[in-house]
């Protein structure tokens, strides 16, 4: 018979955790297991609230299990290590993102792309090796294979910092992976959200001219002042868009809502590059000519590998590129949630986790 | 006042016409201009007909012009050259394919990629330099700046060949161009017509490994045996293609018609590459997931740079590649159009120009 999630394992635990598709959080008890040969065992200190937290704790995808501990944005201090860890000792600052197991053998994980492979494990909601549940980084400690923590630069703030683990690397790797990382290019970013306003400090940082295209006409002031970005379109102006046809190099679309793609398409140059970072759950339009007649490509990207992660975080930390945050104590996360649905943040809530975070 | 496309020119020419949008062709005299500078002319031998002529004759792009004297697969042999021209000499075989004319100074024609020339001119139907149509090779004479004149490799079949100029570079520079061209790697060639069946042979002959992806269960046989595929998937058999499932590193899809890109997304793996060289008239449905979760690519291509279009011609013949083809005497153009738009050949109709097509 299967043991309650507090008597599963041997080391108590204690988070704040969805308990139904209402996604309304609440305290929750429950363990973690010992310390493994390769395990790093760390104090949780600040978690980031990713989008997707508020999909899963509200079943939005369709394959949430409950009782949920969200979070995947994880900044933490290490308390213990097991025998073979080689990478980490006891007070090392560590983090980790949205994966925490994979099968280290395909192709895949072969080439540091753990993020791809077809048994990659999440860091919540889902399986582990041993078969019981992944819970997430809004509790007071964490136990992850030494594989899947990354190194956490010194001079990188801890709360501002931990969305990179997600918003940051999602945004991150596809200008690498897909060349939109040559000094002198011009990027677009598509929507001023989480992930928007981190990549537009990312393709800033790699010398790229950033254009942000939205919706809302209020968010130039922002993007220009506060994020650096070289101009602004709102997309729903044809004017604009059409006198900035085909200046671009390659567009980073994080919108997660269904959206069309037409206009996007047109400003970039030939050869350039769509690529989507955010999820609609329908379809997309996608014209034909447009991908033809300039041989454009629609490409996608999804998180990324450990050790891109990594280079993430040392290029974050040596060019002072952290989110804009705002911290916030643990008893405030469902107010948080209800705001994050309005879009009401800027740009991403931070759990101050170690500080405020008091078991019942 | 316009002269008459008869009097326009001082070269008297003759070819077959579509007068209005039934499509119908029929004999039409008209004029060539005097052999510029840099200009071949040249006595066309052949013609191969290309599905978007029956869709420029028939105007169902709506930007068709009348008379319009189609055909973009044209080989012939050249009666006069320019006092400038410096790659041909009288007697010489040449080709012709989609475009006669560019820009010459942007980026792309700059990088040999004339056919992205946002001036590119069209073989037929377009505008030249001096104002008048572009007349294409259903036609006795051509005149065609030597920029846009491909030598004609000795050892290839000059009626077969003929269709290389457009269903040849075609699927050929996408190959390249996506890196679908490496030697044990397994592509996907989607429609069996005119440009799917050159797509197998440049695929095989690049040491590619093919699978055919039909709707017609009975392509199999003349996939495998006839083009050297070495595998034929229906793709309307749900359980061939879940076996098939992440197998290939590409697709090249050839098909012109609005149809499920799901399913060829499923076939290919992380980080391969769906390349459509078809062109539905209405968007296509584009699944976001299938593209995050595997940092898939769904791309466009269209025709190729003279350059390629060289080096194309010149593997064919290094290779043995030609189109399967039915010559047929001008005259039966209509018929032909007619068994086109049912898909009824094997795989391209080239019209044998220099024997059968008689000045009224």
């Amino acid at each position: 018979m299967a043991k309650s999630p507090e008597e599963e394992h041997p080391v108590k635990a204690f988070g704040w955790a969805a308990r139904d598709s209402s996604g309304v959080l609440s305290p929750f008890k429950f363990s973690r297991r010992a310390t493994g040969e390769k395990d790093v065992q760390f104090k949780v200190l600040y978690c980031g609230i990713c989008h997707s937290d508020l999909h899963f704790a509200k079943n939005e995808w369709g394959f949430s299990m409950y009782p949920m501990v969200p979070g995947h944005e994880i900044v933490g201090i290490v308390t213990e290590v097991g025998s073979k860890v080689e990478k980490f000792k006891v007070g090392d600052k560590v983090g980790v993102g949205c994966m925490v197991g994979s099968c280290r053998s395909c192709n895949d994980c072969a080439n540091n792309l753990e993020n791809y492979c077809p048994k990659m494990i999440l860091t919540y909601n889902s399986i582990y090796y041993d078969g019981t549940v992944t819970y997430g980084g809004y509790s007071d400690i964490m136990l992850v294979d030494e594989h899947f923590v990354a190194r956490w630069p010194d001079n990188l703030p801890l709360d501002s910092g931990a969305p990179l683990l997600c918003a940051g690397i999602t945004t991150y790797s596809p200008l690498r992976y897909y060349g939109l990382d040559k000094p002198g290019m011009h990027v677009g970013v598509v929507g001023l959200g989480g992930l928007g306003h981190v990549a537009v400090k990312f393709a800033k940082a790699l010398g790229v001219k950033v254009t942000v295209i939205s919706t809302s006409p209020n968010k130039k002031e922002e993007a220009i002042e506060r994020l650096g970005a070289d101009s602004f379109l709102v997309s729903g102006d044809p004017n604009q868009m059409q006198a900035a046809a085909g200046t671009l190099d390659g567009i980073i679309d994080t919108v997660s809502a269904v959206h069309p793609v037409l206009p996007l398409l047109g400003l970039i140059k030939s050869h350039g590059k769509l690529v989507l970072v955010g999820a609609p759950e329908k379809p997309l339009e996608l014209p034909v000519f447009p991908l033809l007649m300039g041989r454009k490509i629609v490409g996608g990207s999804s998180i990324g590998g450990m050790k891109e992660t990594q280079e993430m975080l040392d290029f974050a930390a040596k060019h002072n590129i952290t989110a804009d945050v705002e911290v916030i104590p643990v008893d405030y996360v469902n107010t948080a949630m209800e705001r994050l649905a309005k879009a009401d943040v800027r740009y991403r809530f931070v759990l101050d986790i170690a500080n405020t975070m008091k078991a019942a």
